[in-house]
C-alpha cells in the first residue's frame, strides 16, 4: 500500500446487528473488495445508533488507520447518526448542499411512497470539504473526507444494493488510485474430501509459515479446503508464485483434492459423469431426499441424474424397489444387504449407468446396541454391476442433520473415487 | 444488569473473516442470544489470525467492558491463537490439562480420519484458573476465564453448530446466573409464512415502539418471524406482559401465522399430520429432493413421511409416475395438468393419505418467454382425491437455490392451509 502504511478498517453502524436482527452481509462484501485491491484490512467493528460510541470508535480508529469504510446510519429517521457523529468526531459543522436536496426532491418526485419528505433533508448534510458519492438507487448519498492529514473516511448507507452500487461506481476508483499500490493479490483454492483439517495442517506446516503466496485453511461440516494467496503484479506473475506450492499440495494429496475454487462436490461429479456421457440415479432411505437435492442444487444436473425413489418406509422399500419381505425381515432395513439389493434395483427400473443407495440411523432415535445412531451403509452400483459397498459409524455426538450431510458427502466422494480409479 | 454496568462484547477472530471469505454468522446468533438474556451488547470487533493485533483488542476490551465473547482460533492449526493471545493480554501461562488430552484421544478413537493428531494436544492447554466449557460436537474445548476482577472471557470454536452447542449447554446458563439482573428477558416468538415483512411492518407500526415487551421483525429466505420479548423478574410476570400483544398479533395475522419459538413448517406438517394419522408422499421435478429432505430434516416425520419419487428427466416422469407421453408433449413438464396427475399417481402408486407434486423451472437455463424461469406448479391430492393447483412465478431476480427454497415453503404452507381449513 502506497499512502498506506497503516490499513484499512470497516465500521458498520446499526442497533439492529448488535440486536442480531440482521446478518451483517455488508462486511463481508466490502472486505472481499478490499482484499481483492490488496489493502491491508486489519480490523472490524460494529456499533449501535449511539452519537457517543460513534465518535468514541472513529476517534480510535483514527489514530491507528488511514482508510475507514463506514455502512448505515446515513437514512432521514432520528437514529440515523453517521455523518453528524463523523463531525463531531472531528469538532467541524455540517452544511447543507441545496443541489442534494433538488436531488432527492427530483428522486422522489415520481414516488407515491411518501407524502411528506422534509425528513430526508437532514442527507444534504455534509462536513465543507467532504466530496460526495452519488447513490443511484437511494436518497442518501455517502461522502468521502479527509478529517485529518492521512486519514481518510468513506460512508455508505447500510442497504447492501445501495451500498454495491456506490461502491462499484465511485469509491472503488477512487480506493484503487489512492490507497493501493501496483500489487494486488490473487487466490487459488484448493478443496478436499475424505482427509481432516489437523491431518493436512500437520503436513503442510511449512507450508503454512510462508509469506507469499499465504495458504490459510478453511473447515467446515465434512469440507476442506485450503487458499493459496500470491501477492504480484498480475495474473502472470501471480500465477508463478502459486504454481510451485500447489503442484507441492497436489503431489502430496492427490486423490483427496477434488477440485478448485468454485468446484463443489456435486458440481464435480456431475461435470466427471457428463464427460462420461453417465446417467446417475439413487434410492435414498436415512438421508430422505438430501443426496438427490445436494446434485440438484446444481445448474446442469439434469444432464447426468435422472431421478430417484426415496424410500423410507419398508413398505415402499418393497413396493418400489423390491426388496422382498423376507430381506428387509432377515437383515433389517440398515444392512450392507438391504442396501446393496437396494443400489442394484434402483439402477435396473430407473434405467440409469451409475446407481448409490443409502441405508442407515440419522438418529436422534432409532438407534439399538447393535445398529447404533450414526450406523449408515452405502451401496454404489456402477456400469456391468460392480457394486462398492461402504459402511461408516459417524460419531454419536453428531446430531441428525449432520449425520445426513456427512453421509451425502461420504456418498459423492467415494463415487468420485471410483470414477477417478476407472478412468486410469 | 447486576454485576454488569460496563456491558458485553463480541470479538471474532479469523482471518478468513478480514478477507471476506466467509460471512459471521456468529456474531448475529450471538446477537441474539445477548438480547434475550436482556444484556447490555455495545460493540463488536473482528481481527485476523494475529497474536499481537487480538492481543491488543482484547486489551482494550478489558477497559471497557465486562463480559467478552469470542468465536474462532481453538483450532489446531499453527494460525489457531485465540487462547495463547488471551493468555498474553494478562501476561499468564498455559497450562496442559492431561484430562482433556484422554477426552479427544477418546472422541477420536472412532474415527479413521486420522493418523496422527498430536497437533490436537494444542487444544489442551489453558490458564491455570479457567473453567472449560465442554466441546460435544468437537474437540476443540472453550473457556471460561476471568483474568481480572470485574473482566470475563468465554471462547468458542468458529465452527457454528459446536459453537451454539456449547453455548446451549454451558455457557448460556453461566451468564444468565452470573451477568443478568434480577429482571429477566423472556422471549415468545411467532412465525410467519405466505406474508413479507413490509406488510406485516405497516400493520404494526404501533406495537413496533412498544417499550415492555418489545417487538423485533426478523427476515430471511422465505420466512418471517416477530419476536416479542418482555422483561420481566419470572415467567408469569412475563407472560402477563406478552399475553394481550400477541392475541392482538393472533387476531391480526391469524392464518399467516404458522407457528411459535422452534416450530418450523415441517414440523408443524409433521405434527398436524400425525395427529390425524394421515400419512404423505410427494413426487418431485424442480425442486429435485429439497420438499423431501426438508421432512426428513426432522425427528419424528418417519411417522407420516411414506416416501416419495424424484423424477428430474422425462422419461421417468413416464415410467414412474406413468404420466402419458401425449400429454407431457401436448402440456410440457411444467405445466398444471402435468403437475395434477404427478400427485394424483404418486398418492395412488404410493398409497398415502395426502401426496404433493412439483414441478417448475429453477434456472439459470431453461426459461422461455411462455415459462420463464421463476414459474412452479403445486398440486396437493388429499382425501376423497380433492386437489389444490397453485401457479407461482418468482422475481427473476432468484438464483436457483432461492427458488427451490421458496417452491418449497410454498409446499408445505400450502397444506398446512388446507389442514387447518379442513378442521374447521
Amino acid at each position: 500500500m502506497s499512502s498506506n502504511s497503516k490499513g484499512v478498517e470497516i465500521l458498520s453502524i446499526g442497533t439492529e446487528l448488535l440486536l442480531g436482527n440482521i446478518v451483517n452481509t455488508n462486511a463481508q462484501w466490502i472486505s472481499e473488495q478490499l482484499s481483492q485491491l490488496g489493502l491491508n484490512h486489519f480490523r472490524q467493528s460494529t456499533v449501535g445508533d449511539n452519537c457517543d460510541r460513534i465518535v468514541k470508535v472513529i476517534q480510535e480508529i483514527s489514530k491507528r488507520s488511514n482508510l475507514l469504510i463506514t455502512t448505515g446510519g446515513l437514512g432521514p429517521t432520528p437514529d440515523d447518526l453517521t455523518t453528524e457523529a463523523i463531525a463531531k468526531s472531528f469538532n467541524v459543522s455540517l452544511f447543507e448542499r441545496p443541489y442534494l436536496w433538488d436531488q432527492i426532491k427530483q428522486k422522489l418526485s415520481n414516488s407515491k411512497l411518501l407524502d411528506d419528505y422534509s425528513s430526508l433533508r437532514k442527507q444534504c448534510f455534509f462536513p465543507k470539504n467532504a466530496q460526495i458519492i452519488n447513490n443511484p438507487r437511494g436518497t442518501a448519498p455517502g461522502m468521502i473526507w479527509e478529517p485529518i492529514k492521512g486519514f481518510t473516511i468513506l460512508t455508505f448507507p447500510g442497504v447492501p444494493s445501495e451500498m454495491k452500487n456506490m461502491w462499484e461506481e465511485t469509491a472503488f476508483e477512487f480506493i484503487k488510485t489512492k490507497f493501493s499500490d501496483s500489487y494486488s493479490f490473487f487466490s487459488n483454492t484448493l478443496k478436499f474430501a475424505g482427509i481432516g483439517e489437523s491431518s493436512v495442517a500437520e503436513k503442510i506446516n511449512d507450508l503454512l509459515n510462508l509469506k507469499n503466496p499465504t495458504i490459510a485453511p478453511y473447515a467446515n461440516l465434512g469440507e476442506f479446503k485450503l487458499r493459496i494467496t500470491a501477492r504480484a503484479k498480475n495474473e502472470v506473475e501471480a500465477n508463478n508464485i502459486i504454481k510451485p506450492v500447489k503442484e507441492k499440495l497436489k503431489k502430496e494429496f492427490s486423490k483427496y483434492i477434488f477440485g478448485e475454487d468454485n468446484d463443489t462436490l456435486p458440481s464435480v461429479l456431475i461435470k466427471e459423469l457428463t464427460k462420461r456421457n453417465q446417467t446417475i440415479v439413487f434410492a435414498e432411505s436415512c438421508t430422505g431426499g438430501l443426496l438427490s437435492s445436494s446434485l440438484t442444487s446444481i445448474s446442469g444436473s439434469s444432464q447426468v441424474f435422472q431421478g430417484s425413489i426415496v424410500s423410507y418406509s419398508n413398505e415402499l422399500k418393497n413396493s418400489l424397489l423390491n426388496i422382498t419381505e423376507d430381506k428387509l425381515n432377515k437383515y433389517g432395513a440398515v444392512s450392507e444387504e438391504v442396501c446393496e439389493a437396494m443400489a442394484i434395483n434402483v439402477k435396473a427400473k430407473l434405467s440409469a449407468d451409475w446407481a448409490i443407495a443409502i441405508s442407515g440411523i440419522a438418529g436422534p432415535n432409532g438407534g439399538t446396541q447393535e445398529k447404533p445412531v450414526g450406523l449408515v451403509y452405502i451401496s454404489i452400483a456402477g456400469p456391468n454391476n460392480h457394486i462398492s459397498n461402504i459402511k461408516k459409524i459417524f460419531n454419536s455426538t453428531r446430531n441428525r442433520i449432520e449425520i445426513q450431510t456427512l453421509s451425502v458427502n461420504v456418498c459423492l466422494n467415494s463415487l468420485r473415487l471410483i470414477l477417478l480409479s476407472n478412468s486410469k
